[in-house]
This record gives C-alpha cells, sequence and structure tokens, in this order.
C-alpha cells in the first residue's frame, strides 16, 4: 500500500509537469501572435516563420545538446554523451517502480525544453523586420544548444561558472527565470540590435523617433493573453512539486502573485500611458501586463499577493519609462522586448531579497551581472561573426519591399490592400 | 501514511481549482476576441483595450475588497478587515498541515477571482462602439470590487440579502452560476445600454433596423472556441472538489453535460436562422453555442447528456428570437450579450428544477428577481452618476471617426483599407 | 483506507482524461484556425460554420450513435438501445463506489467524442472553396455517425470487421489513431474531392497549377500552434491511464515524443521547400510540423526522443513532395489535408513496427488497406448520394463570388477591401 501512495504521487507530480510544460510551450503561440500583431505587414509572414522555426529548432538542440550540459554534470560533451542522453530519459522509466525518482525524468525534460524555446522567442522580436531569416535561425541554434544551457546551469544544475564559481551558493535567487530566461533573452536581443542596427525610417537625422504602428493589434492582444495564461505553467511549474500540502499550496500562491502582477503591471501602464501621451495606450498596456509578469518571475511564492500587484504596478510604470529610453538612445526594439524581459528581468532579481531572506541583495547583483555578461558577449560574437560570414541585414530594397516576399515567397495577408 | 492519502487529496484537489481557474482565465481571452471580431474596426482597439483593463481591474478589485465580502462573511469592511484578507490566503498555507483544509485557500481564490472577470466581460460587448473608456473602467470598479461579489454573497457566501433571506435557504440553486455570473453581468450591461442608448445609425425613424456587420469574423469564431474550451473549467471547477469517485463522476458529467449543451445551441441556432433568414448565419450559429453553455451553467451535474443537448437545443432557439426582440425594442447590444448571458441566463435558471429536486421554480424566481433587481438598479445608479460626473458616452464625431483614435490614439488595423 | 487509495487513483485518471480531452477539443479551434488561413477571404465564413458546425455535430452523433458502435458491442442498435447509452455513462457513476471503473465512464466518453470531431475536421478543409454548405453537414452526420465509429470499433473496440476478423489479433496497432482517426478523415475527404473535383482556376488546360493563396497567414499559424498544443492531449490521453508510475512515464514520453517530432517535421520540411522553391515557405514548414505529428500518432511511447525527431523529419520531407504530387495529379486540396493526414497517416502506421515489437509490417498493412477500403468507399456512396439528391458543389458563379455571401449571407473581413 505504501508502494501505491508512492506511486500516486509520483503520477500526481508527473501530470503537474505535463500540464505546466504543456501551458509553457503555449507561450510559443503568445510570442508568435504579439510579434506577429507588432510589425508591419509586410513583415508578418517571416515573423511567424521564426516563430514555428525558433520552437522546433530549440526542442531539437536541447535535445541533443542543452539538457545534458544545463542538467547532465558535463558542459563539454562528446558525442557519445549526447547521445547517452536519451538513457537518461529511458533510465527514469525504470526509477519509477524503485522507488528512486519522485516524476518521470521525461516530464522534467519536457518542462525544461519549452523553457529555452522563450529565452529564444524574446530575441526574435527585437530584430523583427530586418533581418536575415537564416543567420536567425543559426543564431537560434547556438543559443538554445549551447549558450542558455551553461548559463542556466549555473544556477538550476547547479555548476561552477567556468569553474570559478556557483550561483546558488552566491545567494542568487531566481525562481523561474526573470534573469535565466528573461534577462537572458534580452541581453542576446540587445547584442543583436546593436550589430543590426535600426530599422530604415525610424530615427530621423535630428533624433526624431517615428512611431511605426503594428498592422494587427487584435494578434498581439491575443498574445498577450496567451502569455498571460502559458506564465502560470512557466511559474507554476517552477515550484517543480506539488504532490503535498504545502507544496500545492505554493504552487497556487504562485499562481495567484502571477495573475495580480500581471493585473498590477497592466493598469499602472495603462494610467502612465494616460498620463505620458493623453492616451490609453493599448501597446503600453500589454507591455505593461508582461512586464508584470516577468518582474515576479524571480519570485513568486514568497510575496503576498499585495506585494505581488505592488510589484506588477513598479514593473508597469518603468516599463513605459524604459520603451521611451531605449528609443532615445536608438536602440530599435520594434516589440519593445529588451525593455519587457531585459530591463524588468532585472527589476524583478532586485525584487527577491525583499520577500526571500534566502537571497541577498550582492547575490542578485553578481548573479544578473554574470549572467548578462556571459550571454551578452557571447551573442555579441556569434552575431558578428554571422554578419561576417552570411551576413545578418537584409538588403535596403528587400528591407523597402518588406522581408516577407523576399524571405518568404509570400504576403501575409495577400488579399487586404495596404494604405 | 493516513497523513499522506490526506495530502494527496489536497493536492489534486488544490491542482484541479488551479487548472480549472487557468480555463476560466483564458475566457477573458474569448470575450476579448469575440467583441473584437464582431465591432467594427475603427472601435477595435478600445475594445480591446477595455477587455485587458477589465481583466486586471478585477483581479486587483476581487483581491481588494470582493473576495472578503463575498466569502469572507461581512460585506462592510472597514480598511484593516480588507488588508487582513491577505491573512486569510497566507493562513490557509497552515491549514494543509494541520488538517483542516481540503484544498489551498489561495487555489479557491484563484478560481473566484477569473468568475469575477467573467462577469465584467459581458457588459463591455453590450456598450461596445459609443462608451467612454475610463467611465467604463471606473464601472468595472464598482461592480468587481462591490455590486456583484454582494450578490454572489446571498448563494455562494450563504448570506443574507440585505439582512432578510438567503436565497439558498429559499430553494434557489445556481450551480456555476446562470444567474449570479450570467444573468448579473447583462443586467448591468442592459442599465448600461438604457443610459447610453443606441449606436448611431442603428434604428431609423420608421422602425428599420440596419445591421452593422463585424469586422473580422475569424476573431469571432475563435473567441467562441476559447470561450467553449474555457467553460469546462468554468463549470467543471464549480463542483469545488474532485479527490473522490463520486466528485470525479460528478466533474466529468459536468464536461460532457457543458459540451453537449453548447453543441445542441449551436446546431439549433444554425437551423433557426436558416429558417428564419433563409441563410447559415454563423454568428446566430456562434451565439447559439454561448446560449447554450450559458443555459446548462446553472445545472451541468444532474441532467443526463440527451437532457443537456436539448437544454442547449431551447438556448439556441430562444436566443435568436431574443436577439432579433431586443433589436425591435431598441436596445443596441452590438455582441448580442444581453440575450446570451441575461435572457438565456433566466432560461437557465428556470431549468433547473427539471433535473434537480432541490431546486423549487419558487426559489429560482425569487433568486433570479432579487439578482436582477440589485444588480440592476445598482448599476443604473453608478451608470447615471457616472453621467452627470464625467459623461459616459464619447461625442458624435469621436463615434463617426471611431473610438479608437479618441481613446486610445491608434488604429487596430492601420494598414488594412477600408470600404 | 485501501479504498481512499482507489478513490484517489479514479479521481487522478480521471482528470486526466478530462485534462486531455479538453486540450483535443481545443483542436477544433485549431482546424478552424488553419483552414480560415488557407483560404481566399471570400470563402472564410463559410469555412468557419462549417467548422463549428462539424463539432457540434459530431458531438451530437457521437452520444447518440456513436459511442455506442464504437464501444457498445453492437453496431446494428435498435432505437432503444440508442437511448440506453445515457445508462452507460450514468451506471459509471455507481461503479465508482462498488471498485469496478478505474475511472469515470463519463471522462472517457468525453475523450473519446471530442476525436470523432478531429476526423471530421481533416475533411472540411480538403473541400473548401467549392462545397454546399449542408451537403457537408449531411456527411458529416454520417461519417461522425457511422462511418468513423465503425471503423474505429474494430480496433479499439475490439470487434471483427464485418464479422471477418478482428484487426488487433491480427497485429495491427494505431496508439493514437494516425490510421484510425487521420488517414480515415482524409479517405473521405480524397472521396469529397473526387467527386466534387478542382477549384476553378486552380488547374490551367497544359498541366499548370496556380498557386491560390491564403488570405491570413496568421491565423494559419495560430491554428497550427492550437494543434500542436492539443496533440499533446490526443496522444497523451491515448496511454488511457496515469495514475501510477509506470503509465506516467509513458504519457510522459509521449509528450516528449509528440513535440520533438512536431518539431523534426517542422525543421525539415522547412529545408525541404528551401532547396525546392529557394524560400521559407510557411505553410511547408506549418504542414511539416502537423506531418510529424500525424507521424508519430500511431506509436509516440516506444520510441525514443531522437527516433521520434527522426520520424518527424521524415513526414516533413514526405508531405512537402506529396502536397506537390497532388496538385500534379490534380488533386485539388487547399489546405493539405490528404498529405499530411492521409499520406503521412500510413506513414505513421508503417513506421510501428521498427520500434513497437508487437506490432507486425504485414498487421499494419491489413489495417490500413481495410480502414482505407472501408471509410473511402463508404465515403463515396454518401457523396454520391448527396451529389445526386441535393448537389454538392455550388454554382459557378458563387463560386467566383464566394461561398460566404451564398452561404452565409456575411462577408468575414466586411471593411478590408481585397486586391
Amino acid at each position: 500500500m505504501e508502494n501505491q501512495i508512492y506511486q500516486l504521487q509520483y503520477a500526481i507530480d508527473t501530470f503537474y509537469f505535463l500540464m505546466c510544460g504543456a501551458l509553457v510551450m503555449w507561450m510559443a503561440a503568445g510570442f508568435a501572435m504579439l510579434e506577429a500583431g507588432l510589425v508591419r505587414s509586410k513583415n508578418t509572414t517571416e515573423i511567424l516563420t521564426k516563430n514555428v522555426a525558433l520552437f522546433a529548432i530549440a526542442c531539437i538542440m536541447y535535445l541533443m545538446t542543452g539538457y545534458a550540459i544545463m542538467y547532465g554534470g558535463n558542459w563539454m560533451l562528446s558525442g557519445i554523451e549526447i547521445l547517452s542522453l536519451e538513457n537518461v530519459l529511458v533510465e527514469s522509466a525504470g526509477k519509477g517502480f524503485e522507488g528512486d525518482a519522485v516524476y518521470s525524468g521525461a516530464s522534467d525534460f519536457f518542462f525544461q525544453v519549452v523553457f529555452v524555446a522563450t529565452a529564444m522567442s524574446i530575441v526574435s522580436g527585437a530584430v523583427a523586420e530586418r533581418m536575415k531569416l537564416w543567420s536567425f535561425l543559426a543564431f537560434a541554434v547556438v543559443l538554445t544548444g549551447f549558450i542558455y544551457p551553461l548559463e542556466g546551469s549555473w544556477t538550476w544544475g547547479g555548476k561552477d561558472v567556468f569553474g570559478l564559481y556557483n550561483l546558488d551558493d552566491l545567494g542568487f535567487s531566481d525562481f523561474a527565470g526573470s534573469g535565466i530566461v528573461h534577462m537572458a533573452g534580452a541581453a542576446a536581443a540587445l547584442a543583436g540590435v546593436l550589430v543590426l542596427g535600426a530599422r530604415k525610417g525610424k530615427y530621423g537625422p535630428n533624433g526624431q523617433v517615428y512611431a511605426i504602428p503594428g498592422a494587427n493589434l487584435p494578434l498581439a492582444t491575443l498574445g498577450t493573453f496567451i502569455l498571460w495564461m502559458g506564465w502560470f505553467g512557466f511559474n507554476g511549474g517552477s515550484v517543480l512539486k506539488l504532490g503535498d500540502a504545502a507544496n500545492a499550496h505554493t504552487v497556487s500562491m504562485v499562481f495567484v502573485n502571477t495573475n495580480t502582477a500581471a493585473a498590477g503591471g497592466a493598469i499602472a501602464a495603462l494610467i502612465a500611458a494616460r498620463i505620458l501621451f493623453g492616451k490609453a495606450d493599448l501597446t503600453m498596456l500589454l507591455n505593461g501586463a508582461l512586464a508584470g509578469l516577468v518582474a515576479i518571475t524571480a519570485e513568486p511564492a514568497t510575496p503576498t499577493a499585495l506585494q505581488a500587484t505592488l510589484f506588477g504596478m513598479i514593473a508597469g510604470v518603468i516599463v513605459v519609462f524604459s520603451i521611451i529610453t531605449l528609443d532615445k538612445l536608438r536602440i530599435d526594439d520594434p516589440v519593445g522586448a529588451i525593455s519587457v524581459h531585459g530591463v524588468i528581468g532585472v527589476l524583478g532579481l532586485m525584487l527577491v531579497p525583499l520577500t526571500n531572506k534566502d537571497a541577498t541583495m550582492s547575490g542578485q547583483i553578481i548573479g544578473a551581472v554574470t549572467i548578462f555578461l556571459w550571454v551578452f558577449s557571447a551573442s555579441l560574437m556569434v552575431w558578428y561573426l554571422l554578419k561576417w560570414v552570411t551576413g545578418i541585414r537584409v538588403s535596403e530594397d528587400e528591407e523597402q519591399e518588406g522581408v516577407d516576399l523576399a524571405e518568404c515567397g509570400m504576403e501575409a495577408y495577400p488579399e487586404f490592400m495596404s494604405n
């Protein structure tokens, strides 16, 4: 009978991982719709293609190298070791009967693999409307198969940073990845944007910033709702266990706080935009909700619901100013991804010590700096390498005409006449 | 070992609440897409903004006052009591270990908070295309923080109606909220529409009714599918328990009946519209499916699957006639929300005694009248107050031009040329 | 206490069925969006109408006759037996207390009923843009109420093929329905397309094939992501049990393999299309992902994750060539459904013996041929009958003008001007 109870717990925790993983997978659709809604119609097919393809690449690369690097105890794998990852997955089946594992290793892999895709999805929006598709996909291979898993291993895998120190031991705490996933994705995106340059017509010679409105705001709104929903899996699943009362309650608090932080971010950004621009700016509202979600991701379990609302509100205000500031700096990010995931990702890390006594401010700073430096510099090298080998930017004519025809050979809305 | 079993049951029931709550949260996206698809393109950004913002407001207000009013035993709360709601949420963690609670209080809060948003979403469609955004959001604050939680407390919170009687004790039964959520939302919407008046150009001087087609029917269809899916959580979660065989089977019957009532409503409305208009009217098909869902919500557990299909069919036919009738009465509801949620909400309540012997027809009538009178009259006062203080209707020019530019400063589809 | 453990297991397995069923129901939205995105705007309202209505019809017909035919032990039912199906559902409630059933019969019914709708959804895309709506719905009644349940009974219901042999006993294995659901749907679609003929303007007199681009590629991409997500329920739920360690791990492997096969299919199709057409063809990318999903559906549990990736890749390449080949044969399938679900459905069946020793290649061939012959010939008869009685193709004028106005009386995008 004890064995039956053990098996039930194993089944519940495994099912919980799978459901949360399915919700995180769904976030890939959220990023795709958000980004497709915020670009111009002539660049829509390409960004859809990028989003589907990067998810597929992330899944394959994480299976082949990423998971082993991040959790396998070894970051420089031989070919044989890579293939033996499969055995890790298969072995966990046996463990179920031996009483070692508390959930299926395959369910953990599924949950982790969809996280990688999230990090990569952040990049695709920031470099939209001017990047070569295949160079982008080549970058996706490196980020998902190597850059991200390595930095992830320093905290979640419990390994040392280049043999120096372990982020976990320094008091760095990042529950579900404000830094490890979101800021990391934004760091890679920032490197890309700097190498790539701004879109034609975005900035004038005398400091003007021209708005380039998104072509389909219902899609962008749908994408935000999808991300909001998927985030319950993202943060909720990161408790990593549900099958007893204490953990089940923690998962519940994570759901409540994730939701309320998003709500706070949305309202604060709406009001901030109203004060600044005089209008109820839908795109700022959406970015505010996402900022609230990113901010709570580093620690969704310990705040009270009112604290989580407040944290979300702070994030919602900051993200509006961050988007304005980046435009002043002529860092052209069509969807605001660097502000939402990067700036607010750092904010999220810094908020952790307020409610979680196990985290230290110094640990949070060291962690943030370490992760940023690695991801940014490694990405910068890869972007420059790609620029040198194949080029990363489409030609001026192709940018003018839209990357859809140049890269994909088809329009997203062939029948709708454009102004 | 007994404790282990208890903890497993706690974990399962908590997880069930969280998954159902995530599905109900998803309904917010459904309403947003449905309404965005059924309005004209020039009013789309504003309705998207309203839908995201109202969800956020609902979450914050229900945390601050609503949950305490509805379930906290006290409807006139001091500021200290409001803040102590947080303690209710935190306390339930401890209960997990003491063996009192059968699920996490935070998971219950999460499930309830997404219900409020549903009630408010119903309003937004009915007042579309002519209402001031900020007045609408002010109304959302009052409805979600006060009007809805108070009427909800009379049945689900077990409290008295203004100290007079308890709806529960009178034989009123409303399983998942045909009346408490859907008719209540429609009552608030009806009050708003009466104060607001019809859209320009909807009705002619000699009784003509002009169709104003929605701009994006794939969005409306997507929204309906999302609502259909989310409704499994809405009704299924309202069993409030899953962790034993009897309750697990009840939840299953609720899923089956929810699905089949929607199917019946869809087909009946499609056929009714075919007979009346000679065409397969997609918007009536969608409203028929939603009507089936609303009708079964008051009692999805006791009917057989064939009865549920039949109830859905009745709802699907009635909703078509209701939409036509409201137009004859010049009650202008752009998305049919008052018919779907109000008229059919009442139908749902009246169907309960047919299969549930604990409900009485008199109890259902008293409950429906009580809830309607309170929500309608309280809403009417708030709408009039808002009209007097800030105004609730945009200017004629703004309505002509579209509320998107006036209120949000951006078009939903800036590149697609309009006819 | 033993009873408590039994009840917990019953609850978990029931909940697992319900969650997986909700995901499969969600696939109906996926098909609707995919197909709506891939047709021209003038035929969009009608395909949306078809998708909602066919789902509703499938649910009602499977309740009335389908489930009893497929699992009830009797394929020629009297009216009394049909109505007594309800008793089957109700009885299972009692079983929960008696210790016979390991999950609620109603949850099983819910899971199975959404499968039927999938099979029917496959048909609707293939016959798009030229078929009469009501004839299509009449076909849906026959397929979902009779043709599909009968062939499903030969494997999953354990019954004989016309009293001759049982597919199960011949070594035929089809885990979640590459053949029983997907190829069957494609066989019905192929019969329809052959009777119906190609769309006007698709093929020229000298073997030319003219591309007819879809009107809304973001919708098609969204549909693919929805299907990808829903497929976790489709394949994951087909393990039919989760509540012990071995089954929980199997479900996990099914999730991993389903995901990775889709990823492999997407990338392989993207590269194949790049080589053949010189462009990153988004529609081929989407069809590649779907092909990977169909291919793994016949056996998602026994392959390793790398094998699943490889199987997906093979499917992704084959589907591109299949789509090209069908066009050469002038079989006009606007969304590629016959290739994705039919050709790749067969591929999926043939891959089973590579990793599952219980399946034999001869069993797979016999099963595929038997199912195809039955569904294709029965469908052909029904299509011809419908052609003779009511006609199945709209008039040339209606096809030119678009079926939306002729059949539904409303445009999907009335405000967006068409080129």
